[in-house]
């Protein structure tokens, strides 16, 4: 029997839980990436190199790598001092690969070749592209870095979320989206790695047009100040908006409530857990309500200055990709 | 029929050439590296992280390495603007094992297994030391890369040449030069590359007390400044004299002239082809004029901040371990 086609679309650390999970299974795997990450080493790499933005790219080739676990950690080793403060040895990597071969999409290839991995990592355009969002008062926010650390960003506040300049979408990528048996979008930092995948012309459009079922992973907790208070019904319309008609077939939401203790951490915060009474009656889409949180909390590197706003509370590798694996086998 | 066992003595260049012909026969190698470097890249990496010299090691390692050119090729690639210039991705790659792993040696290891490479590579101490050279006039030069440019050095100027802090062997290394079948000394850089591995204590008392076969593999040109009207004589009494009695068994002479243009460019510099009218008569040792030099002028990196001392006029490794592996079956 041929491999099922699995195609994934997100960012960085979501799409890394999946992948890790899914690499498990005897699937045909693609890992469609976000090129809008422009913080942290990846920024800098971007500035200073001209390179285009490694780090989501990173993640997904070591979720998907078969090499050792030396391998995999090296190229997630993050430097603690000195000017290469923050650089993970992965993303200087991507880079030297991309100026070697001089172009971003061989670059990978080349490193995809050193980790062994299983499917392919690919960017959803190979174009050097900025995130930008136009608010409700014609403000404009340009670049993820400070769209992620602007807090007064919601829904009904943006005019327009667009990629400056416009995108091309990668040729690779629309194959692979139109082959697919299952397009998996999320989770993830929901304008910022999610979103700049769909503002990217004609990788909604493909999405419409392909036959693959397709999953939403809702995240597990709001972010303040960008999706304060959605709820799952929220996500589903802020993602099938990008759309010619709503394209979510269904939606995997976690039921299981975190330790008492991890909730607070994020209250303080002010951030909280996505609410969702909605079952599936009335709606054009099918919610599966199950356990897909990880008992293990998260650790990161000092040495990386975005990790205090990542997730502690996470999805579970396994237990995702055992619900995604039931979504395919029926 | 055992491997025979090739132990070579060098730093970073010189020990390349000779290990990248050696890794095409079916040999027991073992790379020992000066740790005395602290110029460019692996100076910066030693300030900044306080990590051991990356540089020689990663030239050996890349020379033994059995997997793709383009992982070799990325090992040595230099980056060419920002913060990185100048920094070659290996030497990122292994100061990253090594905080990582927490050990030089480890760190080096984990190297050898992800570049699968034809035997090992070894510091020649693993303690952090640097080069001095007490003159005359008793002036204390600090630092390989000081004495490099110093170009007034000349062997009767120099009144001792010593590690600081004192350094200790590496166990690993003297065991491989104990067992030892033939050991390889040179060529490369004589006070910068050469020597520190003869002044780490031990270490000349390991080779003396070898079965060995010991063998120097003599440079090409003179260094102005340091070897300047050094003849063939001159290199091995200056080595013999680590030795508690003269230990080389045989000298490799290239006695084929490069190019006269490439001469001009050198005689410009003030740097000449190393002279030798000696034959073996009369001396302790045999002396091999052959052909070993190389046809193809070497090209470098423009981020490569030193490579404009690297020498033009280079070894053939080909040519070099033919001759080798004729002093092994004789």
């Amino acid at each position: 029997m041929q491999k099922k086609k699995v195609v994934t679309i997100g960012g960085g650390t979501g799409s890394y839980t999946v992948l890790s999970g899914l690499k498990k299974y005897n699937l045909d795997i693609t890992a469609i990436v976000s090129m809008a990450d422009d913080g942290g080493s990846t920024g800098r790499l971007r500035d200073e190199l001209g390179v285009l933005p490694p780090g989501d790219i990173r993640q997904c080739l070591v979720a998907l790598s078969k090499e050792s676990k030396i391998l995999r950690d090296l190229f997630n080793y993050r430097f603690e001092s000195g000017q290469l403060k923050g650089h993970s040895l992965g993303n200087l990597f991507l880079s030297a690969s991309e100026k070697m071969t001089g172009s971003f999409s061989d670059g990978i290839k080349n490193v995809e070749k050193i980790l062994n991995i299983k499917g392919h990592v690919l960017p959803v355009t190979n174009d050097d592209v900025s995130l930008h969002i136009q608010l409700s008062n014609n403000k404009i926010l340009k670049g993820q870095n400070e769209i992620n650390h602007n807090h007064d960003l919601q829904e009904k506040k943006i005019k327009k979320i667009y990629l400056e300049p416009k995108a091309n979408p990668n040729p690779e990528a629309l194959k692979k989206i139109k082959e697919a048996d299952l397009i998996i979008i999320g989770p993830g930092n929901h304008y910022c790695s999610v979103i700049p995948n769909l503002i990217v012309e004609g990788i909604p459009e493909a999405i419409s047009k392909s036959q693959a079922k397709v999953v939403y992973i809702c995240n597990l907790v709001n972010k303040k100040g960008h999706t304060e208070n959605f709820r799952l019904q929220n996500y589903v319309d802020s993602i099938n908006g990008f759309f010619e008609k709503p394209r979510i077939d269904l939606v995997i939401y976690n039921k299981t409530k975190p330790s008492k203790e991890l909730c607070k951490k994020y209250e303080v915060q002010g951030e909280a857990l996505i609410k969702s009474k909605e079952n599936s009656k009335n709606k054009n889409y099918q919610i599966k309500k199950v356990d897909v949180l990880s008992k293990v909390e998260a650790t990161y590197s000092k040495a990386d200055s975005i990790s205090e706003i990542r997730s502690l509370i996470r999805h579970d590798s396994d237990k995702l990709a055992e619900e995604i694996l039931k979504l395919i086998s029926n």
